[in-house]
């Protein structure tokens, strides 16, 4: 009843600023304010997932993209397809650096088993079947149990028409949304520039402004010839989409009208103070100085020979942008003094609670078990951290644990299995460790593995990994010499032993039963089966602690949006989203003022031959040139008397929402978004007016096609004449 | 007669962009422009050097200032009295750090022996005199030392009235000017801000934009009694100037005309292609190089204790400061491709001579010639500069070596003398064998030395200095580490030994007669004789190659200019110069823009408690935060709606010009201009579209003097009415 009713609220009241990840269904109330800036179509539309332009969106898992065209040609950022690139590089034929043209549909590469393109068909709200009627009796751990169970049961009915569906949660808990997609298996590459255009300006300028990528590539999606998504097969055919986007050879110019859809990954605006200070004065530091000694092994690594650096550059790439994200929100942070003013927020909504008896018994206390949820939490959180840290994303130790477990999981009734080892997820589990096997580098593997496991050997004696110290002989207070001495004899075992960086052998490892699988004594297994217990009892915990939080966070979210008395959208969860603003600078300081666009001409002031990062390939500077030789292309800014590359605007993004297409107001493809500004990505906890996207002009990527890439098969499917691209 | 033709043709054609050092005499000419610009004044008034707004104009002898009210007070940056601040500093009471404000007259603090406020009275062309008829059967060593010589008795005839004066030479010897100027010798401290105030942003904003430096202060003129220069008293009084400017209280604001007046000390623009080049690929690199190895070795004594940190902080900042600027003028080079540009246009003015035979007649051999001495340079170019490193600036053995030549000159007639050692020039000598005590550090003084030597052992076999290898046991090719402990051995003997250090034993060495000196066995003077000899063959090198030049260098400069076919402004050479352009921004880069002016709320923005370069003081910060409170106060900026901070304009300035009045179009004071921007520091070499001169807006001076110092007094003297000041 108070849930429809806030339902309602959210609805009523005027937006503000440009701040706001919209679910689309809230797009339709906004509709006076993005006629205010200059959409020219009906807002009404956005709400139909499957109707014009929300067709055309997708997601690729991590990324957003949309189609371009009738053939399920697919437009992303060029960082967005790097695994791809990756995937099919040789030392040889370095896809990475090189870029790549199909110059034909046969050319097109199968960018391997994990890449997808999902498609969002429905959504549908299921608050009541998840969250509803749950008994007040039930042990919180029973609570997270129930509401799991019911989202399995969800699925399952979701997925027998062969959707690939999830249950997600909105304003922590609030709200929840049954989202069914379609899950096209078979995606290939068609077009990447070549590093040197795609990542132009590299780690000195990726968050940073003034900008010159070529963020963009295109990819296909391919099925089965009767139409539905299958798996990768000579026999395949494009997928015909039934929305796709125009790409407009106007782009956007100041001022203008423009609008994101697409899937931003995670915000942290409604947690409570506690909450955040914690992720900004524990979380964040933790990971800065992490990835930063992470980031001097694994460069050492790529330094010693080509072949190590490609297995090892995607990480690479990956912590240096985390880091410099993480660096940027908490300068955002100290700048704002957000903390300060967090806590004020959240003393003036305590306040409105006890205000009055009715708000006090419905929200009266949530804040207090929510922070006496964080105390607890943070009594064990170093040493949480550190467990999880052992299982590092992509490592082989993660992989022993996910082959331990899937052997056990599979010995269960489907519907009592973890929600990631459901059957229906083993065909990723698999892919994921298949995929693996580019970037497998035993010594970078081990390496990082022990420098995890020094961390736990420096925990306190009341926060131990206790079977870590038994395998590595490690106890509380040992010198920081003699422990790293036995870690390394420890590990010289583990890893002389492992086979577990055998492609073969470790997939092998995955169709195994449990009792099978308990014959085999590679080290690695041995080691995940000795902390399996533990695993077990944390992931109980974290269990518990979220069903404590299912019964507390809905209040306070429900509090915080009825106090703000009005439409808000909730924090980002890689559900399809929707922002709008304009084209803008910004005078990020004063005195310096970011202009809202860049041109050809910038990136030969940028041009250094011989940097890594800034030479620009002969063939593009050859381009630029002649171009600003003839002074009259059609792919022009007439006021800026250039071909425009990136533009800045008030859009309210974050990461997920990597390739996602940026609208004009007549909903053309005016641009791809790729990234957002240093100054503003504190965003992600507190918006800010100075919040920017960043995005290519979709100038750039027709003028590139046309005058670089002579790719003119392509711009004729976008719909595009060739011979009028860029003259 | 051709220089006459000459400078008529100088005269006739109009300006170009907002490029010229102008003499004060070209100024009429160029009335159109500067009208058009927006100045209200007449512009014949600059040709007369004691009208108005000139006669305001002043030198301090490597800076430019004016005087800002009847009794004397005199307005320059902070930067040009920091080695004042550094003198009247000790570790209980540092200027440097507190900034001063005098009360009262009988607070102001003398600023020391070598402090000087020029004015120049007149400016005369004694071209004829020095350069004519030379026999053209002269040594190049012999017609140099009658250039001299003819120098020499043009200063003992203008100095009679007691003035002092200089005969400058402009176009490279093509025109000959004798300036005469009042020489103040009691030169006090009235007002300085603390260096957060007057060095806010330190090193990190030294040439860079967005600036907000309060980098002024105030000085003021004493004089004797009767209102005749004369060394420092107590019966002096302050000096009453023909002419002073009016500060404005209105600032520049985007697009105002503005007019510099000052000194700027060199360019080198009209330099041969050969020599740029040796100073782009050769001097700068190696200055580049040096100063970096000296500012550490300074920089690990500056950290050792606060008293020594006093002592070498000026020398400090004035390595990185030059430094920085060579970085700067490197990095222009290369962006602009300024070499290859220069060698095209050599090779158009060399095949425009051979065009006509009247022009290959009168310039045909002047280049050839340059291009041949600057090869003749280049041979010993490394032990040449090698050796006059030894004796670097404020050095002991730069000391001892004034000693010995003082004495050994002494001995001869005046007008024999090197201009350097007249006798019009033994006072200052002396001064800055005073001044020198505050920053003499053995310590330092040893280091730099060492690090000297060590480069002088490393010179090839052909280039040695003999004198230095006998002294300390050096000798081609020795290995760095034997020739370390040499050097090291030598100078503990040198430095353990030597008194130079000591104030008044040093003084006392000046007063020697050459036979007296001989008898002192100082270790630096033993270093210092046994040098002399090649000190002296060199001196004479030196004047054959000036000798040389003034034969070659007049034509080619005639040639430059005649094909230039204008107006050109002579390469500045610390004499009074005027150039003019707007109050404008910059964009450096593509995407980025330098707004033209920064305002107080900058100030907060850069805020940095703790740092020593960004940390604003209590009370400023206060003053500004009651500023921001207010919201209209009388010297805010309209438009910005903030107290303007620092103003950008196109002025063409260089080093010298610090502390120069900016003017606006009424000729008030609106700005002291301070620096200018890194992006276009290659301006010294060539002008470019992008050179912005850096000024404080007269704005934040007076709200600095109103609201932080509360020095109505000042105010009222430059005839501000305190109370109005800011509100």
């Amino acid at each position: 009843m108070r849930r429809t009713l806030l339902a309602l609220a959210l609805l009523a009241a005027p937006a503000g600023a440009e701040e706001g990840m919209w679910m689309p269904s809230q797009i339709p109330s906004l509709a006076p304010r993005l006629r205010a800036l200059g959409f020219r179509g009906d807002p009404a539309a956005f709400a139909d997932l499957t109707g014009d332009p929300m067709g055309a969106i997708v997601s690729l898992g991590g990324c957003s993209a949309s189609f371009v065209s009738p053939e399920g040609l697919v437009a992303t950022n060029h960082h967005c397809v790097l695994s791809a690139l990756q995937q099919s590089s040789t030392p040889e034929r370095n896809l990475l650096e090189d870029g790549y043209l199909a110059r034909t549909r046969t050319e097109e590469i199968w960018t391997g088993p994990l890449s997808r393109v999902y498609v969002t068909v429905s959504a549908t709200d299921v608050t009541e079947r998840i969250s509803g009627k749950l008994s007040p009796r039930l042990s919180d751990l029973a609570r997270q149990e129930t509401i799991e169970r019911r989202q399995k049961e969800r699925l399952a009915a979701c997925e027998k028409g062969g959707l690939r569906c999830r249950v997600a949660s909105f304003f922590d808990g609030m709200l929840w949304l049954e989202i069914a997609q379609l899950e096209i298996r078979d995606v290939r590459l068609v077009y990447a520039p070549p590093a040197a255009v795609g990542n132009f300006g590299g780690e000195t300028d990726n968050w940073m402004w003034p900008r010159h990528s070529g963020d963009f590539a295109l990819l296909r999606a391919w099925v089965r010839p009767d139409g539905k998504p299958g798996p990768h097969a000579r026999e395949n055919v494009p997928y015909r989409p039934a929305r796709w986007l125009h790409v407009s050879p106007e782009g956007a110019s100041p001022g203008d009208f423009v609008l994101v859809a697409g899937y931003p990954g995670k915000t942290e605006r409604l947690l409570t103070y506690a909450e955040v200070k914690a992720e900004l004065e524990w979380a964040y530091p933790r990971t800065i100085r992490r990835y930063r000694d992470q980031l001097s092994i694994l460069e050492r690594i790529a330094k010693e020979d080509p072949e190590r650096s490609i297995r090892v550059s995607t990480r690479i790439r990956g912590l240096a942008n985390t880091m410099k994200n993480r660096e940027g929100v908490l300068a955002g942070v100290a700048r704002m003094a957000y903390l300060e003013r967090k806590l004020a927020e959240e003393g003036a909504l305590a306040a409105w609670i006890e205000a009055e008896p009715a708000r006090r018994a419905a929200y009266g206390g949530a804040l207090p078990g929510l922070d006496a949820l964080q105390a607890k939490v943070a009594r064990t959180r170093e040493r949480d951290a550190s467990f999880q840290a052992l299982h590092a994303y992509q490592s082989l130790l993660a992989s022993a644990r996910t082959i331990v477990r899937l052997a056990e999981e599979r010995e269960k009734r489907d519907i009592d299995r973890d929600l990631e080892y459901q059957e229906r997820n083993w065909i990723r589990i698999r892919e994921a460790q298949e995929r693996l096997q580019r970037s497998v580098d035993l010594g970078a593997d081990r390496a990082l593995l022990k420098y995890a496991v020094l961390e736990a050997a420096a925990l306190p004696a009341g926060q131990r990994i206790d079977p870590l110290d038994r395998l590595a002989g490690l106890a509380p207070g040992m010198p920081a010499g003699e422990a790293a001495r036995k870690v390394d004899a420890w590990l010289d075992g583990v890893y002389a032993g492992t086979r577990l960086d055998d492609r073969t052998y470790r997939l092998s490892l995955l169709e195994l039963r449990a009792r099978n699988l308990s014959r085999e004594k590679d080290p690695l297994l041995e080691v995940a089966r000795a902390l399996a217990p533990m695993d077990e009892r944390l992931r109980a915990e974290e269990k518990a602690r979220a069903g404590a939080r299912s019964r507390l966070a809905p209040p306070y979210a429900r509090a915080a949006i009825e106090k703000a008395g009005g439409l808000v959208s909730p924090d980002a969860n890689s559900t399809l989203r929707v922002t709008f603003g304009t084209v803008e600078g910004l005078s990020p300081r004063d005195g310096l003022v970011y202009a809202p666009q860049t041109r050809l001409a910038g990136i030969l002031g940028k041009h250094r031959p011989g940097d890594p990062e800034f030479a620009v390939p002969a063939d593009v500077l050859a381009a630029i040139r002649a171009e600003e030789a003839r002074r009259d292309g059609r792919l022009r800014d007439p006021a800026l008397g250039d071909v425009p590359v990136n533009f800045l605007s008030t859009l309210d993004i974050t990461g997920g929402n990597s390739g996602s297409a940026v609208l004009d107001g007549r909903g053309r493809l005016c641009g791809l978004a790729f990234d957002g500004l240093y100054e503003s990505v504190v965003a992600d906890f507190a918006f800010v007016e100075e919040a920017r996207t960043i995005a290519v002009d979709s100038r750039y990527l027709l003028w590139t096609l046309s005058e670089v890439a002579k790719a003119h098969h392509l711009l004729e499917e976008m719909g595009i004449e060739p011979s009028r691209a860029a003259r």
